[in-house]
């Protein structure tokens, strides 16, 4: 059985949600006030409407009862994007996401019934001020408030030592889960496995570890 | 050496980044037109100044050009965001990272010489939509356009089963490098670990396989 998506707010969210969901092969409703919005979706997504999700007569209209998850990515205006999640839920939506601009939007979106409340500009704000701390760690991922996977880029100190070599999980606690150089990525690696200068190493563990881990054998080649 | 840093455009995106500077104890000067938002700002940052950074004699009075590193985060005014990075250029700061509005902005900013050019919303986006597809994937982080890290629920299917008795690296090539159950995480996990239902498996693989595990082993409860 194939699921049907809604996107409410064609912005660069809304917008990369939709376009991200129709590039998997879902099917997907895309819906802003916006006439150019929409048309800039029409040859993306499913389909293409331009409606107000504030009234819920055009919500009916639209047929956003048959729609199995919604997606609300109204910005700016918190009031529409309060009104249009109280009124997809009335409607009985069976899931709705809903993008919160602050804490006190996100108290209120719970309150009425959101299923999932996200914050990407937040979240990715802390992604990059992460990266931005330490020019050799390219990604993280948060897994608890303690424990993270990075991307670090290899250093000097590193480059012509085997993993075995370099015992990174005895010395730092941290393992190292995967590999890439160039564009080859090994999720095995071995223990004799050589690093050279420029590879990527995933590494998994906990915060301290990882940022000792870091301190002594990623140095900033700046 | 400390480094310092300055965030210009104190958004949603600024505003994170300016949070999470400083509470790793990273030097921050923030920065924004508005006065309201600089007041926000004061008891967080080191510094917050009310400034128009298109204006290149304001920029030398508040002296950015002590500044390691200085992230643009203006958003909707993409002149202003061109203009202040162009000023920026000038006055010689070492490092520059943008926010994108869009490919034609991204392009503009990298001809007058940004260092890091980043889409939030849009790289947010891209990981919302694919854990909107399959509601056991919690996270994701793309490790190259083949190769990612998933955050995973395990299901009824895996529950009373070891990682040995599953047989995953075999059987899908994917390797599970770390098992959350409740708060605790276990990042070297043993093979006989055994799998509870509401486990959070962190999967580590190539997109073909990950898919392969999720549609046999990770049943949707829905
Ligand atoms: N009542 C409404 N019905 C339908 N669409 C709406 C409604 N209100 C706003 N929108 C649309 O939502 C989209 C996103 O809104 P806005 O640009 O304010 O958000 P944003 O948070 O700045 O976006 P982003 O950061 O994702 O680019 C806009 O294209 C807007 O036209
Ligand atoms: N010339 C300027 N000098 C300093 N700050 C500026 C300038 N122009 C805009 N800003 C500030 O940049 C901040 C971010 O701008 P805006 O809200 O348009 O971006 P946005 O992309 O919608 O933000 P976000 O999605 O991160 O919330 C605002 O607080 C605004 O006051
Ligand atoms: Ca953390
Ligand atoms: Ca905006
Ligand atoms: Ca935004
Ligand atoms: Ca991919």
């Amino acid at each position: 059985m194939k699921r049907e998506f809604a996107v409410i707010g064609l912005g660069r969210f809304g917008g990369s949600i939709c376009h991200e969901l129709s590039k998997e092969g879902m099917d997907v409703l895309a819906i802003d006030l916006d006439e150019d919005k929409v048309n800039e979706f029409k040859n993306i997504a499913s389909h293409a409407v331009i409606a107000d999700t504030t009234d819920e007569k055009v919500l009916k209209e639209i047929g956003i009862r048959n729609i199995d998850h919604v997606i609300v990515a109204i910005g700016d205006n918190i009031q529409a994007s309060i009104l249009t999640t109280l009124m997809l839920k009335e409607l009985g939506i069976k899931k709705i996401t809903v993008k919160a601009q602050n804490d006190y939007h996100e108290k209120v979106l719970r309150k009425i019934g959101a299923d999932q409340v996200v914050h990407p500009e937040r979240d990715m704000g802390k992604r990059i001020a992460h990266s931005i701390i330490s020019n050799n760690i390219l990604d993280h991922l948060e897994l608890s408030d303690d424990h993270s996977i990075v991307e670090v880029k290899a250093g000097k100190k590193m480059s012509g030592r085997s993993l075995i070599d370099l015992d990174i999980r005895a010395q730092y606690g941290c393992n190292v889960v995967a590999i890439k150089k160039d564009k080859e990525i090994n999720v095995s690696p071995m223990a004799t496995v050589v690093i050279e200068d420029g590879d990527v190493l995933i590494v998994i563990g906990s915060d301290i570890d990882i940022s000792r881990f870091e301190k002594n054998l990623v140095v900033d080649d700046d």
